[in-house]
């Protein structure tokens, strides 16, 4: 079946604190974005990959991948106004029919057996998004109170969110609404039952300095 | 008002996969629960620590003291069968009213910052815990499905958890509870309404190999 990444990274930087949008900053001397590419790239180099970003970095993207000689190759799409708009431009570049990743960009970490078991779920079940039992206690706002929540309920949800063509197509023909977090979240609204499957921890969304360093540790470590 | 901090550190290790429980595991050279003492002795020198340590390991901890001529003052409980058990046990031995903070001994990264907000908020209101808002995509199990969950609502709970004593007394006299998850909802079911405040984000309880890597780096970076 074939496969298809949507590598979103609609990010501006603030949250770093720098100018660079997040995307761009160097992870062992590589911008984020290309460790991302390269993992879906590894996975399987018959794997169509598209990079959303918004319009104004485009030309900058362009003249990284020539500066580190950046090979794999990739189309891209513009961001849009949401994550629902900027996947939704990703999804109109798809011709075919097959089995669609929709990864974050900032998520260079994700496991070959992540994206293994992603794709073996969603060709059985029609989806599969990647997630970790939540580990720290909960609490939950209700009204004027806040509660205790037992958390082993909970799960912890990671990308890459992967569907059938013919779902997520589907979901996205939908009005935006606020309320979509995921496109999880956009699936099941369509009437779609979300399945889970395993994250890993290394898989984490990076938006912060702390979070760059951790990064570094982490593909250092592999 | 009189201060006291109870640190709960009942780690076997396994989850390191190491033979040393996690709280002996050295950062930076020093033993894990010895920067957790030094966090609340800097906080406040007056405030009494009690150590809440598994019988098997207090000798092992002297002989550490001893060659890491560890100073700050500390008085030694025994660890319960749970959580619930150990916290009793340190309980026993405050003798006077003031504010209690009860604090796991593996978060040795939480800030003066946050125990300072967690003082006065439990002065004022009788308790606090330190919370963060939840950062990622939450789902939750409902029956055999799983669904998308309003992650604004929720708080990802750390500790020191506060309590004027005449609170915490009171609740820790009620009968062990296997739905208590941590020392806010021993008190919650007590009866009292439990107030949040900010926590800080590097306050991480280090229970992986990987956490432990994280906090060197925290350290190194304050």
């Amino acid at each position: 079946m074939k496969k298809f990444a949507i590598l979103v990274a609609g990010g501006s930087g603030n949250r770093m604190g720098t100018e660079i949008p997040k995307q761009f900053l160097e992870l062992c001397g590589k911008p984020l974005l290309m460790h991302t590419i390269q993992v879906f790239f590894d996975y399987d180099s018959a794997c169509e990959i598209i990079l959303v970003l918004p319009e104004v970095q485009q030309k900058y993207w362009k003249e990284l991948c020539m500066k580190h000689s950046f090979l794999p190759e990739h189309k891209i799409a513009s961001g849009g106004e949401t994550r629902f708009h900027s996947v939704k431009n990703g999804l109109k570049m798809i011709d075919d029919e097959g089995i669609i990743f929709i990864h974050d960009g900032v998520r260079p970490l994700v496991s070959q057996e992540t994206i293994r078991r992603c794709f073996e779920m969603a060709e059985k079940s029609g989806n599969a998004i990647p997630v970790l039992p939540v580990t720290e206690s909960l609490r939950k706002l209700e009204g004027n109170q806040n509660i205790t929540i037992d958390r082993s309920q909970y799960f912890s949800v990671q990308t890459p969110q992967t569907f059938r063509s013919e779902q997520i197509l589907k979901a996205f023909d939908q009005d935006f609404d606020r309320a979509f977090t995921d496109d999880a979240s956009v699936v099941e609204k369509a009437g779609f039952t979300i399945f889970m499957v395993e994250g890993n921890p290394e898989n984490i969304k990076i938006t912060t300095p702390t979070d760059l360093i951790i990064a570094e540790l982490f593909l250092k470590n592999q």
